[in-house]
């Protein structure tokens, strides 16, 4: 694989989106029978925002996306593009982001709506193949929306996963860098390992195991499974050269990077990758304890904190990781 | 939204794979209690594909793969990314390129993997996607794919949809023209119209009637519905101006065009678009009667026949041109 040039691509504007409904992780200990405090223990997870019954992704995304348009100074008309990257939708047809499109009121814009799926790193993969689009002139501005809904997809009785992720949308508008603007992807990197597939799964509802069949009635079949053990494993042994191979291409060290944001797996995880990978913890962006992880939803919603919050400032470098069922692992490079 | 220039993009190699089992039109009479006729006429489908049930569409993909693969004279290893493009996924996480992947015992090679979605018009969106990644040197050859297992998603008592589907997977590498060479991406459009979100669907599955929840039991909730006249009344308002733009960037008249590869929605669908459009029967593809409509495997599949029939040479042009749920219109003008 070459290395591209580095795209000059700008972040024009973020935001994010969260369920009223928020519920602590002692209430999680409550429900499972466990005493005060293991929930959190487990998951790094302090509350999260949990979608009510008539609260949908596209309705939590659109709130985002029009965060992120206003932040931008633009209206949901400027865009060339409405890409969706969440990991599960919330119906299989359409694609997401059409239902996107219409919960923003531009179901007549004929602004162009497809999704792009790296469960975990969406938004990664967005990123990269946008700044492509944008290098060659496709687009010039275009939406790039994550919003996930994990709590109906979860087994209510696993105290490693049930308390672990939070309802959540976040979204950025993603443009060209106009002369003089130094904004740039510098460096992007992915790779996938499927020979670890099983470590995160939900082995039911698509074809496989198509729900409706008497014969798929088992309901765990349609719950989230995770082997957190082996997904450290392999992260831990492949992560170290991606991140070395993303600085090379950059051109930078990693004691050059003003802020990392990687993808908010679990307390567990963050705390491996930020030891295993000598990450500078200050400069270590960490939203999992009042969000949960919010799958696709987490890099972005991560990335909106650390420029909302000031920690990322214009001109300043940005280092994305993180890693995602498939397994995939992935990192990105930004001048912001 | 700007005309881009034209990338330099060369279609490698193209495959495609169906199930071995067989499913007549007059079966779907006789279990329908209609007069024997009945389906074909109603759909322009005279037999299909149907997938055993452990058939899955990740092993499809990797057949319909390896034959694109063999066709471009490649292995599997010489991929720089892997991208599945189908509507409805084998399983909701992980995402179906990565399982692909390992279907291809390519689990270990680290090659990317990522899903992109527009329903029926993926392949569409890969490759304007994928010609801009390479355009900008991120990648040099690229497997697209799409599998798809409609038969799974259907209402059994619809006479308009249970007849219309089938089974099948097809594949692309897509690699960069070498110079001398006038493979080229010459234009490529699309537009999504929210506002018709409701004319083809699968409501459950996902987030909103999520499977496996008590509430949630409704079989039909699970299966494909179609408004067909809503989708035609919306594709004859805006295809013709979408072929003229599209004409109109590739610097062509509809006269100049050698193949039309429409996607393969229906019989009445395909006259009505050819007759709307005036597109020359004699030099469009139809692989509806034997294959039903593939979903997201139908553009793919098409344009595969139309090169391994001969009726596409290269230096040729080719239009693809569809429309897919969402409600999106798409199309693009190749050099092959």
């Amino acid at each position: 694989m070459r290395d591209a040039g580095a795209p000059a691509l700008r972040i024009l504007g973020t935001g994010c989106h969260h369920p009223a409904h928020r519920v602590a992780s002692t209430d999680f200990d409550t429900r499972l029978g466990l005493p005060p405090g293991s929930s959190e223990a487990a998951t790094g997870v302090t509350e999260r925002g949990v979608a009510a019954d008539d609260e949908t992704a596209s309705a939590m995304a659109a709130r985002a996306a029009e965060a992120a348009l206003h932040a931008a100074g633009l209206d949901g008309r400027d865009l060339d593009a409405i890409v969706s990257t969440c990991a599960v939708m919330e119906q299989p047809i359409p694609c997401q982001a059409a239902l996107v499109q219409r919960a923003l009121g531009l179901g007549a814009s004929g602004i162009p709506a497809f999704d792009l799926n790296a469960t975990c790193l969406g938004f990664l993969v967005a990123l990269d193949l946008v700044a492509a689009a944008i290098a060659t002139g496709r687009w010039r501005r275009v939406l790039v929306v994550a919003s996930e809904v994990p709590s109906r997809g979860l087994r209510a009785d696993d105290p490693m996963t049930a308390p672990l992720f939070g309802d959540g949308a976040a979204a950025a508008v993603l443009g060209a860098a106009e002369a003089g603007d130094a904004s740039a992807l510098l460096a992007w990197r992915m790779e996938t390992r499927a020979d670890h597939a099983e470590a995160c799964r939900i082995r039911g509802g698509g074809t496989r195991i198509a729900p409706g069949d008497p014969r798929n009635d088992d309901r765990d079949a349609y719950r989230f499974e995770m082997d957190g053990p082996a997904t450290f494993r392999a992260a831990g042994r492949h992560m170290p050269r991606l991140l070395a191979q993303l600085l090379d291409t950059a051109g930078l060290a990693l004691g050059d990077i003003d802020c990392v944001v990687p993808h908010q797996a679990s307390g567990g995880g963050l705390d491996r990758i930020v030891r295993a990978l000598r990450l500078p913890d200050a400069r270590t962006v960490r939203i999992l304890g009042r969000h949960g992880n919010q799958v696709a939803a987490s890099l972005p919603h991560a990335l909106h904190h650390a420029i909302d919050s000031g920690r990322l400032q214009r001109g300043q470098t940005c280092l994305l990781l993180g890693t995602g069922a498939g397994l995939s692992l992935g990192g990105a490079v930004l001048r912001y």
